[in-house]
This record gives structure tokens, C-alpha cells and sequence, in this order.
């Protein structure tokens, strides 16, 4: 057990919440993370209101949060109605702005988590009232900004500490094993956000294959790119980009992408390989700590492990 | 007193070594870290003797190190004798293949350190003989590549403990004060190296305007760019790049270095503001921790603060 202002904040018996990944967070991983201790969130991406119910129904009567893509959410508010009727532990937006959606949110009573890449942003989160500042590094996976987990935090601390003092601060990018929740409590952070390494549990929603590119994969082999979302058709703000592990398709695209949105015939390829997880051709998201990982386990075990890990580290005696 | 197996090996008091940046990095800074319980390293950044020669004598009978930049030092391997005469506590080899330059320092029972960018180049210190590798993070100040401190120092680890047990590890990158130390030892490192911190030093070679324009900046105005080093026609090899503080003279030629170089005026003013201290142009060669710099100090304060910091936080009572 560590006890923080995060865990104390939401009666969580561990300072970890797994971030809301589009497509991979569903109900079975968020609830399993909250039944192990943390705070599990649904990654509620771009919106799709079919697949959040059926992930709320597969999370069942475990409170659970949601991930929402701010830009996503901007072109389709209803789906905030959706999310706000399950009585979600708390909503977690990034990549955009989150002040309209901030007080509809806030009037529900439901903790507002902003995640943020940038201390500029990190500001406006706390000026529209965020609860917990998300601050996330580029090493993170998935989508993304330049920023650096390892000195973002502690900025980010600075800035809180000073002006909003009852904020609360996590750590996200890099944190797949208890040194980078250790680590990241050093840095100022009240707990920390996993992804990848909860990318990697048993209960996530990915192809078998995309977890064999990522167990064989080191940091060295992931890159931060926006063809991706050019293959997927994703209508992404131009200051994002994401975190994924490169491959024949990305050694042709990146840095290439107005060539690929205008052939369909590569987009289309991309885009089946990403379903019969032909990894050659899609790309595993998930960002460098996936040179730690070298396993599928459980989200029980992985929150087991990392706490041990954290605690060990904790109490040493310097 | 932080007992690592970097001060036990070095026999030092600290475990914190001053980066060896080229130009601020002069025998005054390596010497006041030493004589403050650290490891001050001279940048011998591209090998002129004759700043060397004087740079040492500055230093005097303080036992000092000294860092070079690998490539340079393979179109002037007649530097290395030089370093070599003055008996230096170490050498330090960065951005570039160091395997050429290890056998004579070796033979001169010198210990070797190694920065290194990637996992990959780490693998290839160990094979080379580093006694110290140092894993550099993208946050760092001047150059570097695109992985993170945070992840790339457990990911060293890990190999290390494996394959080169005795090879020690040092966290370098976004190290500014005590939460950085104690987040590098808790990724597993030995020690750390710091940059920008101590380009904030009274001691550093560095233009007060600089300095000026380093404490007003935050981390979000930094940048990762090659402009810098095609204004100053330095030849670097296409994979490294330098972190620098953002103005007008990056707004317009960053991505747009084909164009600079065959701008002989606009060149010329960059290298005259570097001259003058004109930050509208030239720009300030740190990383991003420079958020988290808010004052010149000497280098015995910082080094003060920074573990008086560091113990309080590994000391905590979790």
C-alpha cells in the first residue's frame, strides 16, 4: 500500500489508473484494474456510442471511468450524455480543449481528469477546473506530444504547488513497472497513468499478434509519427502525433503522408492488416516502455508486481 | 551523503556529474563541481587544444574529466593526447562510435564513460569496454536523439544487469534538481548527469543574456531542431539533433535548413548574435528542464540543493 492524495481522492488502494486506450481499454480491463486496486478507465476514443454501452455492460456493477478524445467529443457531444448516465468514478479528456465539456461534467459531480502535454495547457486545464492534471511525455503510447514525462511532471508540480495547490497530478508516459511509479512519485506526481504495460494485460482488447510485435520489440523500435492516422482516416489536430512500433509500412510513410492520403490502395492495406493484425503492415500503439514488457499477464498481477516493485524501491534505506 | 556505486567507484562525495557541454563547460565549472562532491567534466566539445590547454589550466590541481564529441575526435584523434596528458578523472565520449578512442583511454587506465542515445549504442558501450554508461534522454540540453530519459534508463538497466553487471549507469536528461536525482536512482540508475542545471551556474562560459533568456523560458519553449548547427556550419551526422531555446531565428528556419544553408547572411547573423548575446537570433542550448531554473547559483548551491532535496525525498516514510 502507498497512500497518496490520489488514492485517498478516489478510495483507490493504489496510486495507478490505466489509461483510457482507444479500441484496447474495454470493460473487462478498466474492471479489472479497479477490482485490483487502481482505477480502471474505458477508452471511449472517438466516441462510439455502440461500443461504450457494450463495454459499460461488460464492466458490469465495477465503477469504472472513461477516456474521451476532447476534438472526438467536440463533433459529437451527445456521447458525453451516454458516459455521464453510467455514473462513471470519473472522466478523463485529452487532446483538445475541455472547457466546453468541463462544466457540464463538473456539474454532475464527477471528478474531471485532464490530461495534458504541455505546461501551457496544463494551466488551462487547472483554470477550467480540472480535478487531477494528467501530465503525459512523449514516450507514452499512442497519441501524443514532444514533451518529456521527466521534466513535464515536476514543471507541472511547480506550477500546481503555487496555484492550485488542491489539484492533483499524475505522471503519464514511460511508467510500465513499479522503478517508473516510484520514479514518477519522486517527480511530484500523486500516482501515475499505465498504458502499455496494461496494453499488454490479458484482458486488453488487442490482437494476439500486436502482443508478440510488442514483446519482441525494445524502445528503440518505436517511433512517434502521424501516418497512421492519415491510414486510418483520422481526422487528427496536427499538433498530435503517435506512439507506435515502426514496421515496413511506417519505413515507407513516415515523413511521407501526403503521398499515402492520396493512395487509397496503401490507406485500405493498413487498415485490414490492422484487423487480421498482420503487424508487417499496421502498427502496434504503444510507446518506448514497451522495452520493459516482456510478457501478457493479468492487470491483477501487473498492479501486484509494480507495487511490490515501487514499495521495495520506496523503503530502501539511502 | 547518497552512497551509490557511482561515488564508491569514482570516490566522490555525489553521485552527480556535470555534463561536459561544449563552450559554457570550461575548467572553472568542472572544478567547482568536483570541489562541491561531484565529477565536473570540461567539454572538449570539437577538440580545440588550445581552449582545452587553457581550460585545464583554469581547472588546476582539482581532478577534473573530460568530454569529447566522438566524431570530432575521429577527424582529430591527436586531441585525445593531449586529454590524456592531463591525467583526467575520466573521459567522456558521446555521438558516435567510441570503439576506436576506448583502447587507448583503457590503456591509459583511464575510465572510460560512454553516452549514449539508444539501446542499441548502449549494448555497443558494453561490448567496447565503457566502465560508466550514461543514458541521455531527448530532454537534454544541446544534442541528443529522440528517446526518453525515462524510459531508456530502466530499459539500460535491465541489459546491464543481465549482460555487463559492473558497467555502471548514469541518468542524464531533464536532471535539474533533487526529484531528478532521486527519480534516476529509483529507473535504476547510479548517479546522474547534469546539463542545463549547471549551464545555470555562475561558473559556466555562458553570455548573460543566455542566462536571461533560460530563466524566462519554460520547457514548452524548447525545441529539438538542426537549424542551429546549419547556421553555425557544424557537420553533425543527420541522427543527432540540438534542444535549444525557441525565438524568431527558429520560427522561421526550423524545417527549412536546406534553405538556411545557402543563406550565407542569415548564417552569419546567427553566429554574430552568439557573439553578442542576442537571444532574438541566436539561440540558448538547453533542455527542457530549464522549466524548472529560475536563478544563477553556484555550482556548490545547486549541488547543496539538489541532494539536500534528494534525501529528503528518498528518506520519506512511505
Amino acid at each position: 500500500m502507498l497512500s497518496t492524495r490520489l488514492t485517498k481522492y478516489l478510495g483507490i488502494e493504489h496510486p495507478i489508473i490505466s489509461a483510457p486506450m482507444a479500441f484496447a481499454s474495454g470493460g473487462k480491463l478498466a474492471s479489472a484494474v479497479t477490482n485490483a486496486g487502481g482505477l480502471g478507465l474505458i477508452g471511449g476514443g472517438y466516441g462510439d456510442e455502440i461500443w461504450l454501452q457494450e463495454q459499460f455492460d461488460e464492466a458490469g456493477n465495477t465503477v469504472v471511468g472513461c477516456g474521451l478524445i476532447t476534438w472526438a467529443l467536440d463533433k459529437n457531444p451527445d456521447c458525453l450524455d451516454l458516459v455521464l448516465s453510467k455514473k462513471p468514478k470519473a472522466i478523463f479528456l485529452s487532446f483538445g480543449d475541455p472547457a466546453i465539456h468541463a462544466k457540464k461534467i463538473k456539474s454532475h459531480n464527477i471528478p474531471l481528469i485532464c490530461q495534458i502535454q504541455t505546461l501551457k495547457d496544463a494551466k488551462h486545464a487547472v483554470d477550467i477546473g480540472a480535478d487531477i492534471v494528467v501530465a503525459q511525455g512523449a514516450e507514452a503510447g499512442g497519441h501524443g506530444e514532444k514533451r518529456a514525462t521527466f521534466t513535464l511532471v515536476p514543471e507541472v508540480a511547480d506550477y500546481l504547488a503555487t496555484h492550485a495547490p488542491n489539484v492533483l497530478l499524475v505522471a503519464a508516459g514511460g511508467v510500465a513497472d513499479g522503478r517508473g511509479l516510484a520514479a514518477g512519485l519522486m517527480l511530484g506526481a500523486d500516482g501515475v497513468l499505465v498504458g502499455s504495460r496494461f496494453w499488454a494485460a490479458s484482458e486488453a482488447l488487442v490482437h494476439p499478434n500486436m502482443w508478440q510485435a510488442g514483446i519482441k520489440a525494445t524502445g528503440d523500435d518505436t517511433l512517434r509519427a502521424t501516418f497512421a492516422d492519415v491510414a486510418r482516416d483520422r481526422d487528427w489536430p496536427e499538433r498530435y502525433s503517435i506512439n507506435l512500433i515502426s514496421n515496413e509500412f511506417s519505413d515507407r510513410w513516415h515523413n511521407d503522408e501526403a503521398a499515402l492520403a492520396a493512395n487509397e490502395k496503401a490507406k485500405q492495406s493498413w487498415r485490414q492488416a490492422n484487423l487480421d493484425g498482420d503487424t508487417s503492415i499496421a502498427n502496434a500503439f504503444v510507446g518506448e516502455a514497451i522495452g520493459q514488457i516482456s510478457s501478457i499477464e493479468t492487470a491483477v498481477d501487473i498492479i501486484t508486481n509494480m507495487m511490490q516493485e515501487a514499495e521495495i524501491l520506496l523503503r530502501n534505506k539511502w
